[in-house]
């Protein structure tokens, strides 16, 4: 998604130019507004899936008996089944999300780490299949070659197969876009990875925990805090993956 | 800040390596926990008061009594004077804040557009000022250097020499840790431009704005909010200010 807009370069010269679109998102659960997060339009019953899965709303599809969105008027229209289970005015007061925002809301230090149990023993991905992914997830970035304006995450499979790969302005948004469309295919992502296009920090590891993943690989850097969390939650964490070079900082890899 | 972990290279040898610090910042109002962000810990008042200042809580530092910080328990607690108005179960209920958020918690999409007013006419900087700053920014950028992990902002005169540049994992904490520097130290930056190591989207225009700055430049690319914004609040936008070149896209520079 992007928009058409005149520039003038540094010599003063009109040119067009293209840039990512910006628009929010406000996410409403049984006709309570609960957030509004800074979005690039498009999958947005993905985002709005993703992101009640990583707030813990939710557990699975069938925890939503309905979503209606409408890009037009920016409202992710969220209807929970009866199995869900959430304090609405908890959220409203306590869940709120932004351009790569996710951690908002939990408004006392002790509440940021949150409660998901570590995963279990779980398998080794092969180097391999880590230093091909960056190239599969540039090749399907169509947006960011226009507007360079654009995050990008993807799920892929243990043989290195993308299974999916969303691209947002918001790099929480983007992951929230993958986890929610794997909630929707009702995948099990205990044999997959996380890819994303920029740098790991504590809210990405906590949504991958989130999903179930157990690794996630980044082009760029890694937090002291992304790090901690992945060694404390049994995750794989790989950053600075630029073939052929990478880095794991937490977990291994099959050797 | 960075830290020393050991991590494993792509041949799996054991490699000593920096990762920058994250950890959360509690801002507490006279008692009340308002907001957590994640933040690059160093500078925590100064983060506190430009959070403050572009969640219009405060006008100036006369707003603010008192900040006590702890880096090691990570709070700020901020202590209002008398002539700050504030509704802290309001504040409480819709402000929140993450690394790199900002908009958090204004529940509804009404309120993401705020309701500040449009800058006077304002000066036309440099073209060369502003092919000058992006190499005086990288040179303040120590951590960046040693983790690859950090975010940085700096606000510039108009003769281009940096007032204060700053660091951080969020690239809207490293913006709010700049405005505050100036709230401090008690600055007009109407004269001033913000330059941002990354893209520039909605919010970072809207910081910019509250702290009355007329320019905002980015190494990287705009939204297309931040466009509109721009145009809304007669600041100037200038991106991808990569030298010999850049982008306006908003505004005007002097020719």
């Amino acid at each position: 998604m992007d928009k058409h807009v005149m520039a003038t370069d540094a010599e003063g010269a009109e040119v067009p130019d293209q840039v990512v679109i910006e628009e929010p998102l406000q996410i409403v659960i049984d006709g309570h507004p609960v957030a509004v997060t800074m979005r690039t339009p498009g999958h947005d019953a993905d985002l709005a899936l993703g992101f009640l899965l990583t707030e813990g709303v939710i557990r699975s599809r069938e925890d939503v008996r309905k979503i209606d969105t409408d890009s037009r008027d920016n409202h992710a229209l969220v209807f929970l089944a009866d199995s869900a289970e959430v304090d609405l005015q908890k959220l409203t007061r306590h869940v709120f999300s932004a351009s790569s925002c996710g951690v908002c809301g939990k408004a006392t230090i002790e509440a940021v780490t949150t409660q998901r149990p570590p995963l279990p023993e779980s398998m080794l991905f092969s180097p391999e299949v880590l230093l091909a992914a960056p190239e599969k997830l540039r090749e399907a970035q169509s947006v960011f070659a226009r507007t360079g304006g654009l995050h990008a995450a993807g799920i892929f499979a243990a043989d290195g197969n993308p299974q999916v790969i969303r691209e947002d302005i918001g790099r929480h948004n983007a992951v929230d876009k993958v986890l929610g469309h794997a909630v929707e295919a009702g995948w099990n992502l205990s044999q997959s990875f996380l890819l994303v296009s920029g740098r790991v920090s504590f809210e990405i590891m906590q949504k991958a925990l989130a999903g179930g993943i157990p690794l996630v690989a980044a082009l760029s850097a890694p937090s002291s805090l992304a790090v901690d969390f992945a060694e404390r939650s049994n995750q794989a964490l790989v950053a600075f993956l630029r073939p052929p070079k990478f880095r794991v900082f937490a977990g291994k890899l099959a050797r």
